[in-house]
């Protein structure tokens, strides 16, 4: 049979472009022994995966060009020779984004009866739900009762970590890059304020909906962002340094903060993190998680795009604002 | 009897003139009942304050032209009406860049007996080294045999830090102004390495002295030190943000470290810090230091100036590198 996969076709410079992406077909082999035949029913499509298309050394080796990108995916097992995987059962991988593949249980990670759509497990039960989960309630500290500014708060990890720090009884701040955006933060996920980052003023709007400063401040976006917030922290305030989608498409290095030096006298802490080295949380996450959105205490949207073929278009989506949830591409 | 001080004449425009001082004399009145009379013997002079001749909001209000400044000082008690402080009692203060003034016992710390030179409650016994010592082991969590870099390597909180690691059995790299420092880093204070930062190529130096990497960076100059940090930092590194006297004379904001995204795949932290919130851990850090003192594993330098007249001349000397350890003005 044959699969069609995404791979890197060269190194995008600056925002990328959908020629910096080829979908080719390939023949996927019939499952030896111990191996299973995948056939993936959606794909992740998130904003780190604009790391490994640069060069350089990081916390995960780059993409070559050539290569099948790899992101999160979600698929059935649809022929199996492993005894413990059985046909029709689901499977979360990063074993490339493709259509179907044949893989040994290596990389595969079963998801058991479905809690919700399968889709949910790439967002709000999956990676990003995990990532503002461990990032407001680990790294951050978060603690009852605070203020909490986050950036990027339309996004999938910015919308959880809003809705974590309200049933934490938190004041929550958000950040988002249009007036639906916004209009979907306050009315539809109870944020206390938020704002078009378009507008400028973004120190002047944090305090507007947290005049007496935050607490902890969750960072999607960094550069200004990061600075504004910055302005805006209370004593031993934590900043959750998560992401900093509004410089990944940078071509030259981006000025850091000019007002760092405000950590000295207030006693700020800024902790970078990556979700993979927090595993030893998953369970208290999706037991945490499962019961809130069952509750009706957790929503969550997502974008959807149909068809590999528009996975770069989904991708490129990302950096200019096109999602308001998780960004998902359905096989 | 007479009394001379130091006040602001102006606020600074980048690095402080003399003539941004004046030095004043005043009448000291009789002490009353339950006040004493003290005479300075020496006083402090240190970075921070420079800070306080902005007018800016920060953790201690700024100084108002015409005020005396304040930093601290170690007198003796030349009259007392006080029944618990005696005649010829040395105390710390931070009442006032001044010969001799009159005070209840508020804002007076008795030092008893005295274990070393009375300017070394200023320096190594004082601020500075509690700085260092918090700094080190708390803020920035060192554990036993990690890595360690540190700026400002030859002032009187960079000496501390580097010599603390030294006894925790850490390798310590520190940076500093001139080759008879870097002699001293190395030769005097067994550093392992040390470099002159005016030849530029701080990460190269940095991992020249520490080739797998630096664990915790103690930074006291920020800019470009802390940007060469970041890039030789291990995966949890932790950064103490201490001071950043390499811009406090800048008259325009100054761009933050152009790398700070590191902070994320390597989950590093950054913690800024000041030691009068680190209170509780006074009587380990006399405990400890005078032990080191007194067993010859932490050794200190001082440099004097005599005369309060001279106390504008140290001060400035901050920034040009004047100074080797604690700058001190003796009265």
């Amino acid at each position: 049979m044959k699969s069609r996969e995404v791979a890197l076709a060269s190194r995008p410079v600056g925002m990328p472009k959908v020629a910096d992406f080829e979908i080719r077909e390939v023949e996927v082999p019939n499952p030896g022994a111990g191996e299973v035949l995948v056939r993936n029913v959606c794909m992740s499509v998130d904003p780190y995966m604009r790391g490994r298309m640069v060069d350089r050394k990081s916390y995960t080796p780059p993409f070559a060009v050539g290569d099948t990108l790899t992101g999160g995916a979600i698929g059935r097992v649809e022929r199996s020779n492993h005894t413990d995987l059985k046909e029709g059962e689901y499977v979360e991988s990063h074993l490339g984004w493709r259509e179907a593949f044949v893989a040994s249980d290596r990389g595969l990670r079963p998801l058991g009866e479905l809690k919700a759509p399968a889709s949910t497990y790439l967002g709000i039960l999956g990676m990003p739900g995990m990532t503002a989960y461990v990032g407001l309630l680990e790294v951050a500290q978060l603690a009852e009762g605070e203020s909490v500014f986050v950036s990027g708060a339309a996004g999938a990890v910015g919308s959880a970590v809003g809705q974590i720090a309200k049933i934490k009884g938190c004041r929550v701040v958000g950040s988002a890059g249009n007036a639906e955006k916004v209009r979907h933060l306050t009315e539809d996920l109870g944020f206390d304020h938020a704002f078009d980052y378009h507008d400028g003023h973004l120190t002047q709007q944090i305090f507007e909906g947290a005049p007496q400063g935050i607490d902890v401040y969750f960072d999607n976006v960094g550069g200004d962002h990061l600075q504004a917030a910055l302005n805006c922290m209370r004593p031993n305030g934590r900043l959750a340094l998560c992401g900093a989608i509004g410089q990944y498409n940078a071509t030259a290095p981006v000025p850091g903060p000019n007002n760092l030096a405000i950590a000295i006298g207030m006693g700020l802490t800024l902790r970078g993190f990556i979700v993979s080295n927090f595993n030893h949380l998953r369970d208290h996450f999706m037991l945490d998680m499962t019961a809130w959105i069952t509750g009706g205490q957790v929503k969550y949207r997502e974008t959807t795009f149909d068809g590999i073929d528009k996975a770069p278009e989904a991708f490129i989506g990302l950096f200019t604002g096109a999602n308001t949830g998780k960004m998902v591409v359905n096989l």
